[in-house]
């Protein structure tokens, strides 16, 4: 392990965030709040490690995978730290594990809050709170990709490592084009989401707050009641449509773009997450329309927004999904496995991962049948390659393992069996609230600091998927 | 498929079924109980289907893959109704859903119990609900192949459908003779565990029930408050013993008697299901001392108990582990998902698998530092084959993806996260109790017929390693 290069970049990564805190700090100086100097304090202090490790500048600078998925885990963890920082410096979040966790929670796009009065904070605090999951969504390797030009070819290990799925599309030939060009596309789907709010009256703040929870799939809101604040159909609507729009492969909208349709409808990835998306709302709607005096449409309208929501791993709520029948809570955790689409800002395993499983496991079956037969699976015409169809069950476990194992930790804290399990695969899909105490209106707050930490982990392995965390404790990745 | 021969070997089966339930019959004959009309009616019910069936004699006897699957789903299906005859014509069990979810419960050596009021059932249904354990647990097709002579060697299939564990192990050349090797090695050991019950004083009657439980790692007692109920230290020593053998692959008992101490000492999966047993016993009886006054002597043994009798998937309880703190209780629930040792009675996905699984996730890991390395998961010194890795992987998934579908259904029944969840863990593991209303002191009696259906399917789904029943909803198996 080259642990100069891996420090040299995380500290460029510690000057992008520095940089970035001038947003919200320009927001809290236009409200006149009295968090400016905790954004000025963890500025100065942010830029002054970045600058420190920049100057240990390797003489070897050639990147190995081992370097790129380092890189990733620690600056992943080193900016979650140090975004923290505002929150510690303003006072009203006086505990280091609680910051961090907040920070963590934007970034990865999680969405789980410590906080209980939410309304209380400062409009610069509740910015960066929010702003984190619209830097975090894209990726912050990935925005420091398309910021620093001449990272070389082997710069593909950064972005595998911190994008989502079992691999990523390159859209074009070079790494540092596609990301800038995804970028792109993210900026511009995000400023079409904020004039679609103005439009049905959001005020300019609520609007890029909640776009940057819609956008990042992060979840983060200004209110406790979240979406359910606004009572207004349109906007819960329009955030719906937005959420599982942001969900959707982003090569997708470049295909758009260029006007190749013929890649777009051959999705097969896409056509399963709008099946999975109208099935479920439609299983959610027959379940809970009793709850809402037999009124369908209505019923539709929430399980639509908590379906896009929760698929998605946003977990903006308009109701209080908690409170409804058991089959579509059930369903609503099965579907914070599944996650969005591969290449999105979604979390959880990703539908292409689920559908090469189910795909396989068809496989299987007709391998019981036929011991002596040839038999592949097949997505979008072609075959799958049985390397990739082996990472993604060794993927699958990995997951399942860290889900057993962290429940095991958290269930040390003597919560109920649905808030010690809900809590982890919230945080392990970057979805944001579970079931019962971990519900849509309640908050992370009352879990120990061993918990916090292990939740905290779990967000970043789960924003990270899973390997290059694990990486970091394996003795091979360290030697010589 | 050849349906003729397929019907024709599950004729054969019910035969021996029917002269199984001679021996109830005995017991009802003996203790003078009002149920012997009923075993009377099952035998010649069940008798003359399998009469008919045998009558179906085909022309072509070759058994290949498909029809060796079916055959063992099928009988396994078939046995399951005809064992629930009793309780039927009894009139103590009214519901034919009801039946065959007891007599399920019992062959597949789950132990999940539909009755409220066990003590109040005669004799003779307790005896075949009990035998039915003991019949099931070494497999009724092995106990077929064990019978019938002359199957052909490519009756490997009917092993290998109903063996547990990734490859079963042929201990001799021919299959047959591996039956009945296996089989004589069950009754010895049985016996000595009906002889050690006697000793600590229980009469014939409960040392019989009691061992077909242990031993088959069912876990049906006569009584309601299961091992419980006898407040007998030694007695709880005795089964937690017994079960914890009963777990280990029966392989491993052939190798001793054959003084091949090396193939004992480097089975890795019997060390591994050691250290898990060891583990856990501490860490529940460190977890519970506080409940039994911090007498830890008294704690480990109810942890010991509990952890063997969970592990093993046989369900017995000397305490209601429902009442345990979260860490324990959760705990109590990943044991059920590691179940025994390949080649035991126990059920659950097997130790060696979790092994392979982890082991696996640990070459991924490896391969993350070195992507173009080439590394192997190793196994008793051997390198795994990747067909076997990969085969492991997908039944993984497979019994993920059937628990997540299984637990939506049983929610709309509307109990408990847990209640659902953990019903479809302890049917589809062959466990018996779960948690919450499904605990040790609970029953299975209050979910709907749909609920009651689905978990059946788990139980003979689980037993069977799942392809066997998901091959039959395959139309490929069907076509000539």
């Amino acid at each position: 392990m080259n642990k100069r290069l891996v420090l040299y970049l995380t500290g460029y990564v510690l000057l992008i965030e520095s940089a970035l805190m001038t947003l919200p700090l320009a927001v809290s100086l236009l409200y006149g709040g009295e968090d400016h100097m905790a954004f000025l304090i963890s500025m100065a202090f942010t830029a002054a490690i970045g600058f420190a490790l920049v100057r240990l500048r390797p003489q070897n600078e050639v990147l190995r995978a081992r370097e790129g998925f380092a890189v990733v885990a620690i600056s992943w963890i080193a900016v979650s730290f140090f975004g923290g920082l505002p929150f510690f410096f303003s006072g009203w979040v006086p505990n280091l594990v609680d910051c961090m966790f907040e920070s963590a929670s934007g970034f990865t796009t999680t969405g789980a809050t410590i906080l209980t009065d939410i309304e209380a904070l400062p409009k610069g605090l509740l910015f960066w709170r929010s702003f984190t999951h619209w830097a975090g969504g894209m990726g912050v390797l990935v925005l420091s990709l398309a910021l620093i030009p001449k990272m070389g070819a082997r710069s593909v290990y950064l972005m595998r490592a911190e994008s989502p799925g079992p691999a990523p599309d390159k859209l074009v030939p070079r790494v540092g084009k596609t990301a800038k060009i995804l970028y792109e596309l993210y900026i511009a789907l995000s400023v079409l989401l904020v004039i679609a709010l103005l439009l049905c009256g959001m005020n300019l703040y609520d609007a890029l707050i909640h776009t940057f929870g819609a956008a990042g799939t992060g979840g983060f809101s200004n209110y406790t009641a979240s979406i359910g604040h606004f009572e207004n159909p349109a906007i819960e609507i329009i955030l719906a449509i937005a959420m599982a729009l942001f969900g959707i492969n982003f090569a997708l909208y470049y295909y758009i773009l260029q006007r190749n349709w013929k890649a777009v409808l051959h999705n097969s990835e896409m056509r399963l997450y709008c099946s999975i998306i109208l099935l479920s709302t439609l299983i959610i709607a027959w379940n809970i329309a009793g709850l809402y005096g037999g009124n369908f449409l209505h019923a539709l309208r929430l399980a639509f927004f908590q379906v896009s929501s929760i698929i998605t791993t946003t977990g903006y709520a308009t109701a209080d999904f908690n409170l409804w029948p058991q089959l579509s809570r059930m369903l609503l955790v099965a579907l914070m496995f599944i996650g969005g689409c591969a290449g999105s800002t979604g979390g959880g395993l990703k539908v292409v991962r689920v559908q090469i499983l189910v795909r396989s496991l068809m496989r299987d079956i007709r391998r019981t049948v036929h011991p002596k037969g040839v038999s592949t699976v097949k997505l979008d015409g072609h075959s799958v390659d049985e390397g990739i169809i082996s990472g993604v069950q060794g993927f699958f476990f990995a997951y399942m393992f860290l889900l057993v194992l962290c429940s095991l930790i958290v269930s040390l804290d003597g919560f109920s069996f649905e808030t010690s399990v809900t809590s982890v695969i919230a945080t392990l899909s970057n979805v944001g609230p579970g079931l019962d105490l971990v519900g849509p209106v309640g908050s992370f707050a009352m879990f120990s600091p061993r918990s916090k930490i292990v939740l905290t982990l779990c967000m970043i392995i789960g924003r990270l998927e899973i390997f290059p965390i694990l990486m970091l404790l394996s003795p091979s990745a360290w030697r010589k």
